[in-house]
């Protein structure tokens, strides 16, 4: 079916209590408004409208650089749904499709209730997605004949057996655009608010003898966000289906209460993720992978049989090929780590290549950064690099080379070379204690002249 | 109004199982006779008694730490709250205001339930402190008559139609010194316990034809600890608090529940607390700083855009300036980092001063102890820190100076100046696969010999 | 009494969606068939015997590298509880004691638990173990008849009356060794599974004349564990019991659900274990210990007084002695760390010794491994290890001792020796300047070169 999104992302969120437009804020690590586009981009629509009011040029930069083709509609003053929507229409010109009506705020709205909606369509003009509130309140409730929507009447409108009906309206609607277009252009303002609303044009149709239909989804869906204690409560909503989805699909994980997901993170069966880690966008484990406690990962990839961490961190452009090993207090930055390769302990890698079944001694250090530029650093394969060697980069290491411990390796070495820069080590009988004595003797001056 | 505190802390707290008296397990990163202490000091009074026994040198150095002009006072034996208040009665003579009588282990009464205390003493001789219990299983009832106390009846003496009362006494009383002392001393102890019940004076004020009233609030500023469940429960309550009114303060939290407070944390609005982190004591984060997972903060000021961790450690005395970035496995202690500096990486800088626009790379130390004394660090501005730069302080590198990576840094650097302090690099062909072989046939001969 | 144990852990646990043995998950850092054995172990049997099946190998190593003295017998095909049973009779020949089933799926049946049925045998032929489940949902009913167990009816079998019985079957089961396999011999499988049920047992007993009895434990023991989620709850069910368990013992803990225990963690009372701390197997913790926040802790023991981390992983071997310090970013392995030693900073010691009184200076590495094997660094007392020390294995450091900052030791130093191994310092005037700006028109070019 051909389909048009229009995706409302106009209110301030004064509730936010933010300078950052509310539907910029994050759930899973992508902006909530990422989410409704997600949601809705899988039924290709021909058309995504974000409609922006607030923060417009913020919204416009995120919106568009997670879709390019998504175009933003600005509205400058905020009047209502309908008249949100309403601004959507230029845009569409006289496309002939459907219309679904999305909103910025409410990012769990899943595929298949969209799919529910489509095939509603089929035999409706309009559809509407409601859902069954556990407590009311004061939503607007669906009153239903059968498989028809009757009407849709506001809590403060309802009857007392209305409002004994907990069928709610969520506000997502799908209507072909042209009729959408021109019901919401009879939509009047005569309400205590002075706001057009788009429910509205469900009565609307319905006097033109139009048929109407609600499709229901649960509750979690329909979720709003309007402050930050329902940001952070969606987030652990978001969180809880992450953790029952992983353990679902055979990851081990001895605290899932304690493992935080992004919306796109990918974990394969038979791995393990321990107490405390945490995933930023971008990142995928595979198959029996081992990615031990506090651990932090972003935009990487992690090979079946590789163990990391404790307290290892992989930034963006990380790849853990097969069976190697990252461990405490290592950071991994734009570098691939070939197969079996190892580098345990306190050590920083970015900018660099390491061959495979090559180890990396405790505290080694990539020196990519001159200051102005960033450099490269190759490491062949069955290198030993050893502890506390700085590599200064742009250099390479060749194959079964070896660095001494505490080496600044700033020229390649061949590969099978030994390469070393050390001072000879001196030692001086006796002169451990008479420094200390010396030292002490200064202190206890400093001290006197203190007084 | 005139006011004294009198605070109970003298009890052994049995069901805690510790050394540490009851009083001095912290909250929040302070110890709960804190607590006790800053809610009653909003009362601004003339005096502050605390009434301490076990442990109560302890106590006495915490409470005088916290505020010089607490007096401690000693009750030898525990012979009941009234005995525990008279204590209080030498050292305040013949003070003639109010006593506000608190408890040490019962540390969230608010500062505003005590303005209403104090508001309602000016129509009542004596206020007492309720709370409505959600289970008032074997509270003492307060039984009021209109605004009236008429009496407080002990659980096992009350009537069931008294039992259904709600309303229980927190132990919290109000009343002019003078009074309170005199009918302390008339109380008597002829009950199954033998002690001198403080509550007691209720009845011996109305018998005198004065009047009681109650105040009530919330059960959860009542809440008292006995045991380390109990504590760990107020620990949770208040986390709970903190960071609910973080998000109502517009602090951006992904995990919320992640994230440990202290009693005095302060983060300011569109700042950014990722999962698990860890506030001490002293802390403060400016509107718009962003600190990422697993950081864990102490006595530190973080200003507007700083970017800090993940895994980054701030102890006391540092100060990062706007615009800063201290990265993953950092360390940073007494030391202030100017605008726009960066530690970024496995670096430990402490006793120092870091000039604005300076790059400290990655494995960077200040040796700021000589084994004797510790001694200070000064770095100019855009100064580039090569990686494993050790600075063995007492040092200055000037502005715009460069130190070489693996360079240990013993004299002072001039603005603008080169320092380094490096072996040469040798490479030794074919050197690492003799080497390995060696390595090798040794360990195969020690297996042998061992065999 | 003479017993003997008969574990059952063929099952293929499907629904964990793994290709671990069901068994063989691990609960707190014990595979679960591991607590089932520990628990059936405290009454001291004289045979143990695990029913294996799916991984049976893997299944056989867990359990007698727990216990050499286990004997793991085969059901090659999953025909029913009974079955399994029966698969054991070989491996007891004509033993002549009690048997008792339990199942490694199961793995919180507690020691008291077993004492109970033990005193229930006494007046009994049979003894089943029951649990008062909250909601009884499908599993079989325990009908009694005062003290004896009439039947154990299923739940599709029950009548109504029955169905309300709110005592189940756990499916443990205690009786003479002989009367067990007699009566499994007549077990039949005309059920729609065509399973034999060795629950069959007591009516069969029954129709004997023989008499059953249930004993009863509470519902948490008989938790039993079919899919991931399952899983996830029983470890969170066994770590509040070993928070609460620490916290009653008199440990501190200002955030009890951030601590994850191990099976066999030991902490003393009065230590204090702050937030997000993780306990891997082997873990004992002396009295009056600290261990921050963020702290990582598999095999070792840490003395009282000292205090650990934030950010300290301790790894198998690491011990501490009292009062000393293990800071942040800082790993140990296999390492005694005597009374008063220090690490606090940056550092990886392993398979070494430092003596009392020894300071390690941050960013120090002992260098243990050579690309081949292993070897040991001895540190005397009182040595000042300088900052970036690189310790290469085997040396050793005197007493009294002093290392230069980023010195690299290769021959062991005398006591009370100074050693350095420092290239010169040297102070290049204006180089550093001259050195951007050539990096920086290097740059230039390059990027104009890409263009």
């Amino acid at each position: 079916m051909a389909i048009a999104l229009i995706i409302l992302a106009a209110g301030q969120g004064t509730r936010m209590n933010s300078d950052l437009p509310k539907v910029l804020h994050p759930i899973a690590g992508a902006p909530m408004l990422l989410h409704a586009m997600q949601s809705g981009a899988t039924l290709d629509p021909d058309h995504t409208i974000i409609v922006a009011g607030h923060g417009a040029d913020a919204v416009t930069a995120v919106a568009q650089a997670h879709d390019p083709g998504a175009q933003v509609v600005l509205q400058t003053e905020q009047l209502g749904t309908a008249h949100a929507v309403a601004q959507a229409a230029p845009a569409l010109g006289d496309y002939p499709g459907d219309a679904l009506v999305l909103y910025g705020d409410t990012p769990f709205i899943q595929p298949e209730t969209l799919e529910k909606m489509v095939a509603a369509r089929a035999r409706h003009d309009i559809v509407i997605l409601g859902f069954a509130a556990a407590d009311p309140g004061r939503y607007g409730r669906l009153v239903t004949e059968g498989e028809t929507l009757a009407r849709i009447v506001e809590f403060k409108d309802a009857t007392p057996g209305e409002r004994d009906i907990t069928l709610c309206n969520s506000g997502v609607i799908l209507a072909p655009a042209p009729l959408l277009f021109d019901l919401i252009a009879e939509v009047g303002n005569d309400n205590a608010a002075g706001e057009y609303y788009l429910t509205d044009i469900v009565a609307l149709a319905r006097a033109r003898g139009l048929s109407a239909t609600a499709v229901t989804c649960p509750e979690s869906e329909t979720m709003g966000i309007n402050s930050r204690t329902e940001l952070s409560l969606a987030e652990a909503a978001f969180q809880a289906r992450a953790r029952a989805g992983a353990l679902e699909n055979g990851v081990t994980m001895p605290a899932p209460e304690t493992v935080h997901f992004a919306y796109d993170t990918h974990v394969g069966r038979d791995s393990v993720i321990e107490q405390n880690v945490v995933f930023g966008p971008g990142v995928t484990i595979e198959t029996g992978a081992h990615i031990r406690a506090f651990c932090h990962l972003e935009g990487c990839h992690v090979a079946r049989g590789a163990v990391v961490g404790p307290y290892a961190r992989l930034r963006p452009g990380a790849e853990l090929g097969e069976e190697t090993r990252v461990g405490n207090f290592v950071e991994i930055k734009n570098a691939i780590i070939d197969e079996g390769a190892k580098v345990n302990h306190l050590s920083y890698i970015g900018d660099a290549h390491l061959g495979a079944g090559t180890n990396v001694g405790a505290g080694t250090i990539t020196c990519n950064y001159d200051g102005v530029s960033k450099h490269h650093t190759e490491i062949g394969k069955n290198v030993f690099i050893g502890s506390n060697t700085m590599l200064i980069a742009p250099v390479t290491v060749g194959d079964d080379a070896l660095t001494g411990s505490g080496s600044v390796i700033t020229r390649d070495v061949e590969p099978g070379a030994l390469a070393i820069a050390r001072a000879e080590q001196v030692n001086k009988p006796g002169m451990a204690r008479k420094l200390f004595d010396l030292l002490k003797s200064k202190a206890s001056r400093r001290e006197k002249g203190a007084e």
